[in-house]
């Protein structure tokens, strides 16, 4: 039996639990073992079994794992520092943290031999930091082109079906997929914290969320789509890493039907990585949501469950800074970058 | 410094060699060392350093890892065979080989604490078994649909711009897509072998080539294809497995534009895999050529080099048959089944 624990038990907190319940057997059958959820910390009273006192976690002996689910920095960074101390490992699907202080946390982690895993904080549900991790090591990236957030994704898709700016985002809001405060979605902040991960992931150098160049959606009016769509364009926001350079950035891009990409619609995440060999391989599924995200976390804790005792190597613990990032102009007299 | 042999010298073979050249300094990143071929084995005789005598590479203690990229059953059978018995991890493009003795080299494999891994056999470069395997352990997978086989969707691409059957067949073979016998491809047989190995790889249970019900694109029409994009539809040849049967079907399907399946066009593959809490995800890229499908078969070398001594478990070695397999029929009346 392998105990873990949930750090914040709001949507895909609580996803983790549902998951780890529903699919019991398969994921007896893949580890040879069970996966319990011995405590839950969160602030509220009201959940069957929660704690309040961190303590009462990193000091129980059977925690060998806990899934960080709280988001922010605060006090999810002090939660993971103790943790990570005592040789727990630690999942998580906090973007802001990993972006933040992935560097040093990760650090810590391989100097207590354990780990720290944050395949939910990039595409959701999307197998996307391991499978780059693991399969393309021995590629040249060239790029990462990916549509990183599924709330701006899913206002362009209807925007393109008709609706004006402010609909689309209401209509994201009652359907759950976009915030009260879209702002970290729509001026494009997350999907920087997003890309920066993904550019630190494969070029070996820490990007950080402060070095993109970002440009939300706010800007990007019907008529800019109905004009795009008649060059056989979309509009995407896209987080777009080159080496060259090497730049980050986040804008609306016109994205040609000859693309993938362009077929990524609604909440759908979608992102392209472009290696010397492999040449364009691209990732689709759903980027946020309580199940595919708590999936990801899931598998992250497999990972650990099978390698107890020991640091997994995401290539985070040692990397420096990247030092200078360009900022590659639009081109002159025109409203959009394209892909 | 890792030796390793290449089995095969043909297209895959000596782009595993340009792979492990162009790409050494990624590959020392990685790794934390270098992998030198040492041994090429194939029957002609103008190829540098070329050897004809299998015996000179299973006895060479420096030879940890092969490539087995020679195609059909014999002699790669029994050059597997060969290795594996003294310790020696194969990695293989094999497809064909894989289907038919796949389960009994990797059972050998993991007696002799060697690996027998097949990344490359399925989806050319896309990072496709292994992510599954990982990603995927605790997901209940209820289907995998795929268009696996470049050349078919490569006609039925260009058959869609205009194309009869035959002109885009022999455009494909002019352009080095498709054998001079297209039979494997345009039957199915090809797309066949490889979702055979997906369905057998999710499901842990063994289906064989033998048990797909099979239809190739040699029936689909011009007309055939125009009627469907009236519907608002692309006609593809798919495999597709079901955990509900269970089934395993190639055909021709008709694939709405809802689905990202839609949009994958000309040489690409792309698979769908759904799953009961990550819901659909899609894998697309290269599922041919010769860089591609040897980044594959380097990516699956690496991951040997890392576990030198130790059998990677990828489910295969101990798989039962997997039974009866059901052959859902058409809809009523319809030529074509629908995704």
């Amino acid at each position: 039996m392998i105990n873990i624990a949930i750090f914040g038990f709001g949507t895909v907190g609580s996803g983790v639990a549902d998951v780890i319940s529903n699919n019991q057997a398969e994921i007896r059958k893949t580890l040879g073992d069970n996966v319990h959820v011995k405590y839950i910390l969160d602030i509220r009273e009201d959940i069957p079994g929660v704690v309040h006192d961190i303590n009462t976690i990193v000091n129980d002996p059977d925690i060998k794992i806990v899934c960080e689910t709280m988001g922010g920095k605060e006090p999810a960074y002090t939660y993971t520092h103790l943790a990570l101390e005592r040789g727990i490992s630690v999942c998580t699907s906090n973007k802001e943290l990993v972006d933040a202080h992935g560097v040093e946390l990760s650090a810590i982690a391989r100097e207590h031999n354990c780990s720290y895993l944050f395949e939910a904080s990039v595409g959701g549900g999307i197998p996307l930091l391991r499978t780059i991790r693991e399969a393309f090591g021995h590629e040249k990236v060239s790029r990462i082109a990916g549509i990183l957030n599924g709330t701006c994704n899913y206002i362009l898709t209807n925007m393109k079906a008709g609706k004006d700016f402010d609909s689309a985002l209401k209509e994201a809001q009652a359907n759950g997929f976009a915030e009260r405060n879209p702002a970290a979605d729509v001026e494009g902040h997350d999907t920087a914290r997003k890309i920066a991960i993904l550019a630190s992931l494969v070029s070996g150098k820490k990007f950080s969320y402060e070095q993109v160049s970002c440009e939300g959606i706010t800007g990007v009016t019907q008529q800019d789509i109905a004009d795009a769509e008649a060059q056989g364009m979309a509009i995407k926001l896209l987080g777009v890493y080159e080496a060259e350079g090497p730049s980050v950035v986040v804008a609306p891009y016109l994205v040609p039907k000859s693309s993938p990409l362009y077929a990524v619609n609604d909440v759908f995440n979608g992102v392209m990585v472009t290696g010397n060999m492999v040449d364009n391989v691209m990732f689709y599924g759903r980027g946020a949501g309580k199940l595919p995200t708590a999936s990801a976390v899931v598998s992250d804790v497999i990972e650990c469950a099978k390698n107890q005792g020991h640091n997994i190597h995401t290539g985070f613990a040692d990397i420096q800074p990247v030092g200078n990032v360009s900022a590659p102009s639009k081109p002159e007299g025109q409203k959009f970058r394209v892909l």
